[in-house]
């Protein structure tokens, strides 16, 4: 970063910022060095790259020299400790409680791991509402879509929604060769059952991006010969829409309230608390990626929403915000196998780069710093 | 034993016999005296209780002194060690290989066990053809039928077969958010349509004594946000006939190829090995049986299939053999809350008593010992 031009710090959470010298209105480019524990080397870090080499690049620029890019490399996105700890602490967004006493899988607690990193006491970087206009991200894909349609660049429109939900099955526990099937309340037959109608009722009311998963089932005590008692299995659904989500979750309502009124199993559902809000990229952002992608790839690029998480779902609460995607080779990430053909990865820092530009130019000619509304 | 005038050894397994001095064609009754670990006071153990009261009252009255009745009491019938070791043993059906090296719960071997008991080098009781004329045991029925039907004694028809088998799906595991419906290769979705479809047929093809059970689902690996790349469920069915379970077999195989035929996951499937074919109890035995739960209870009696294994079905392959059920209050079983009425108790004791009586009666005169084909 010092390097590139860049006054570095590490702030009191872990985020690397580099900030640009100079003055005026700054876009704020970056992504999460982090990854999964068996993760690739392009998750998050590329985007990192990405950033670092636009600020170097344009400051070697005599044309654009006098333009501010400041790069952030977020701390945890993955949430080793929680999830979005980097940009949700740039963004001054309210902790957890006792946030800091969280542990990870090697019991240390987020307190104790930033006073072994000599990060303690420091004080957190913050985003800057009169410098920062708009915030950029790059990422891999992570998924499938790019690839399946032949096309070399994604710009996001939207980040979809999480909703997680537990939904609990209440039967009896009894022997499976001596119980008839009508005196029978069995909870596993009741969750195949409801899990088969969400599947059936999903199809008819999915959208284009609407995914729905059922990643967990547990049956009790899970015996060939015990009838299970009780029952459990874990429901997402994802949309970049709230009202499709909404939309999503009053039908699970109403699929549970018939199987309650129709059997002899007590069924319950709750909401997960680690779900996520649908959030919209910035639409003057995407067309400033929009076009730097025609004019890199003609034809070659497509609009698409975010499956996955990213820090740019924070950081667009509080400033206009953007992503642009490369493709993922077999649609594969979180994995050593991860990877993008080497001219997308190029062509996606080109893009990056002609639209912070572009970016820069316009928005810093006719819009004030801060969160344009 | 003694005091009810029997010859009363410990076989080389543990079973214990009580061997009649009456010559001529004897009745062999009897149950195993084990259990489940948490299991209740009567399972099994009133079984031989019966037979050790038959064997002494009818020594006490004159007119049937000379009748001969033999009590057992099986060992192992639960399988701590595997399931019958005792009947099997009795009837010198062959041993698993290194049978006595299988290992209990507590890391013991089955030949540990009985040299700790002092058993080892003795002889194994036998079933004597010339001299065993029927087996008949009485048992709660560990179910809620005749507590639904409002009966007081079973007599049982049929001991159900019982086939497991372990279906195994084998798709793509991916991530939940980044990967669209359409490119999914989702191995618990799979389950679950699977699943659905055999509950679904199988209730077409299911007669009033077919039951069928999925015990146990598992999803790998088991997160929200990851589509199952694998999965797993064991599906179980009993039935008293063998047909049937011929029946429902095939079905399954159609299922699963069809399943195949239609989808990306490559489903595979396999039969447990603990199955357990469909045993007919003896109709002569079952005769007597109902002639006397008449005399004791006129219309308190019916026919009825065992839904659970019992060690009259390792005896009906070499001696004519039946049941007699008596009710499980709220079909209760291997729990201690397990329970019978104690005038159902009373009343089963003089069932299984005066059906004994009139078939050493009956048989003794008719039939010549050993087993009538």
């Amino acid at each position: 970063m010092a390097e590139a031009g860049l006054d570095a710090t590490i702030d009191g959470v872990g985020n690397v910022i580099g900030r640009s010298r100079n003055p005026g209105s700054a876009l704020l480019i970056g992504s999460h060095s982090d990854t999964q524990p068996t993760g690739g080397w392009l998750d998050g870090a590329m985007g990192v790259i990405y950033a670092l080499e636009i600020a170097r690049s344009l400051g070697e620029d005599g044309e654009t020299r006098a333009l501010a890019v400041d790069v952030a490399s977020w701390i945890d996105e993955e949430g080793a400790y929680f999830s979005f700890l980097g940009s949700k602490s740039f963004c001054a967004e309210p902790m957890p409680d006792a946030w800091a006493q969280v542990t990870g899988r090697d019991g240390r607690s987020l307190a104790e791991a930033i006073a072994a990193a000599e990060f303690a006491g420091r004080a957190p970087a913050r985003l800057d509402p009169a410098r920062h206009i708009g915030y950029l991200e790059a990422h891999i894909e992570q998924g499938g879509r790019l690839e399946a349609a032949g096309k070399r660049i994604g710009v996001v429109t939207n980040i979809v929604g999480i909703r997680n939900f537990i939904i609990a099955f209440k039967g009896a526990q009894n022997h499976a060769g001596t119980t008839p099937m009508p005196l029978r309340r069995d909870a596993g037959a009741a969750l195949i059952d409801l899990a088969y109608a969400i599947r059936a009722r999903f199809a008819e009311l999915a959208g284009a991006d609407t995914v729905w998963t059922i990643g967990h089932i547990e049956l009790h005590p899970g015996a060939p010969s015990i009838i299970p008692g009780r029952a459990e299995m874990v429901l997402q659904f994802r949309d970049p829409a709230e009202s499709r989500l909404d939309l999503l979750e009053a039908t699970l309502h109403s699929l549970v309230a018939a199987a309650n009124a129709a059997g002899h199993i007590e069924i319950a559902f709750a909401a997960a608390k680690d779900g996520v809000a649908a959030t919209a990229m910035d639409g003057e952002l995407q067309r400033h990626l929009g076009i730097a992608a025609e004019a890199h790839a003609p034809g070659g690029w497509m609009l698409m929403p975010s499956g996955a998480g990213h820090d740019a779902q924070i950081l667009a609460r509080h400033v206009p915000s953007a992503m642009l995607f490369v493709p993922s080779i077999g649609g594969i990430s979180h994995d050593f196998a991860e990877d993008t053909a080497e001219d997308d990865v190029v062509l996606g820092c080109q893009v990056l780069a002609t639209a912070c530009v572009s970016i820069l130019r316009e928005l810093a000619r006719t819009a004030p710093a801060g969160r344009r509304v």
